[in-house]
């Protein structure tokens, strides 16, 4: 199917693209020696899934139960739920688990291991449990070595749950602004955990897990001595923060959304499309950044960046392009209505949630040769 | 079913407060004489648009085309799709139009104008087209009465379109700082398009609707004389940026996101939940406003305002409520792990959109005695 024959707006996905990104990390957890435990709130999809694990099902990370439960029915079964867990939710985790699941869940106080060992002992199923650290402030976590916290959670948990052991994530590795920042971040991550699990294991506590992780801080970690896996989510797909933060370039970006102009502003400079934040999400990660991308970067059908072209405004179904500065001296006769562009999404995991579904372009970007449904909800 | 049987984040509607909003608006509706044609972009549901028409499917508005084809199907055939026409899309309008519906398009240039001829002469159906005028310089339009852009359109829709009249929608309205402003807009809106129909009808082009609207516009107009018909979306569930500009009260707010607290950061006066931007969008539509919401404002179970306490950051899955104004002097012992709470959002459509299904709360909050299904997608 030609690209000009499906409806705008929609996303796009470049499998060479996306499997050149999948290969780089592949390579990563090869010269680290630490096993990947990709994130898979990202793609929220078996078939990119399937692709991230060619040879069979793999652990993964979600960020809901229901991602849980999509992907187990698709033979993953080795989960980390990493977002601390609701008390409300214990059931369905048990539920899952008793599906098959290996699946694993995440406290960071006392009050969560509480009602954890206490729903736990009733259900009679020695939850998996890791502590959560915090690593940069970011926001959830045990500050790293927090002994009598660690100690205090370990010990609720020890007679009606399987503390498996310590799990961070710098999220604020978003915010740094050179590859050495993202460097001495990942450092920390790794000496945040392993100092935890040190306080776990001199109480005689057992923590076999020693988990990290970020796209930036995996894609930078100097090494992972210590540390026993990695998550990352958004390098399957990068995105423009990581192109801002030097993980990648935009030419790596797999994901981009079609859009189609409706019109123009001359004086103003200004291309209107069908893109607006419904197809985008309101998401500006770029904006702190040394190169602010708007609601994205405007591309060719093929692919093309169209410097200094960028989404500068987006209403729900409205996208105003216009030039990165602000000047109205773009030649929008070039662009005339009818005309299909790409945009570049700011952070993947914010776009893709606006979608039900990839369209997988050709490798010369002019047809589209598949579509591959992705879920949402929780 | 009680409020705790339900897994968090989950999207509540207050039908009783969305009767209110309703009620609000069609009295609106009668003291200024014009009809209203809702815009459903905001609902996306079939069971909010039959409580907005309890009298039988009326005149509405859409954002994309399958907004269109859904409410086509639960009856409503009198639509306006009311973002400039997109080639590619006129095959679709007017499939969409064999099927029954007065379907009626906009376009702003004649490129567009011409495309729809061209097609509309193909097709051999008279495609109903309005004019967009653009009257704050906010994203597309014709500028107001630009004599010689609108009759060039007009002649070029002649032969093979059917020329309804002119529509304007007063976008920069959410950015008013005062009601006073918003009166002001709402007369430009008003003689934006009235100025452009005199100068369509001095051409000898019949231009029967005139058409303007937003919320804000909507709520504060003095008059509209000579306008036939208002447009508005946002006034059925209402929101922070309404509240911001005193459209409403944030007990005027319809929705929210049920949040479950998974966590706290004593030291900053952090409660973190299970709400973050996946629940509530990325929208920041309050932080230009005098009071920044953050990323929504905290309710207890009930839907009483926390104050000061707001969504001061939000992840994928996590959101961190705090102080508005950063202030750690949070007594986070109120809000233990599995207390449920409610966080109102910045703008509806963007919330609304991250939900597949409304959960309806009973008259006193306690209990969900529905689900309603909402659909999205192009």
């Amino acid at each position: 199917m030609d690209l000009s024959q499906i409806e705008t707006p929609a996303l796009l996905l470049d499998l060479e693209r996306m499997e050149r990104n999948l290969e780089r990390m592949r390579a990563r957890e090869r010269a680290l020696g630490v096993r990947l435990r990709p994130h898979l709130k990202t793609c929220k999809s078996a078939e990119v899934a399937r692709r991230i694990f060619p040879s069979g099902p793999g652990p993964i990370t979600v960020s809901t139960l229901r991602e849980a439960e999509q992907f187990l029915e698709h033979g993953f079964n080795d989960i980390l739920y990493a977002v601390g867990i609701a008390p409300g939710k214990i059931d369905h985790v048990a539920a899952l688990r008793r599906r098959g699941a290996e699946l694993a869940i995440v406290v960071d106080g006392l009050q969560a291991a509480r009602a954890v060992a206490l729903r736990a002992a009733q259900l009679g199923d020695r939850l998996a449990v890791l502590i959560e650290i915090d690593c940069d402030g970011h926001r959830a976590g045990v500050r790293p070595g927090d002994r009598e916290l660690l100690v205090a959670i370990a010990s609720t948990l020890k007679d009606a749950a399987d503390l498996r052991g310590v799990m961070t994530h710098a999220g604020a590795s978003y915010d740094c602004r050179t590859v050495e920042a993202i460097r001495a971040m990942a450092e920390s991550e790794r000496t945040a955990v392993l100092e935890s699990a040190a306080v776990l294991r001199a109480a005689d506590h057992a923590a076999p897990v020693v988990s990290v992780g970020s796209t930036p801080t995996a894609s930078f970690a100097e090494h992972l001595e210590g540390v026993t896996e990695m998550r990352a989510g958004v390098y399957v797909f990068q995105d423009l923060v990581m192109a801002g933060l030097g993980v990648c370039t935009p030419q790596d970006i797999a994901l981009s959304v079609l859009t189609t102009v409706i019109g123009h502003q001359r004086d103003k400079g200004w291309i209107v499309t069908d893109a607006g934040w419904m197809a985008m999400s309101r998401d500006r990660g770029t904006s702190a950044q040394a190169i602010d991308q708007g609601y994205g970067l405007v591309c060719d059908a093929r692919g093309r960046p169209l410097e200094p072209l960028v989404l500068v405004s987006a209403n729900q179904e409205h996208g105003v392009i216009g030039r990165r500065d602000g000047g109205s001296d773009v030649d929008v006769d070039r662009f005339p209505v009818g005309t299909l562009l790409r945009v570049l999404p700011n952070h993947a995991c914010a776009t893709a949630a606006q979608h039900r579904a990839y369209r997988i372009v050709s490798h010369d970007g002019a047809t589209i040769v598949d579509t591959w449904e992705r879920f949402g909800g929780w």
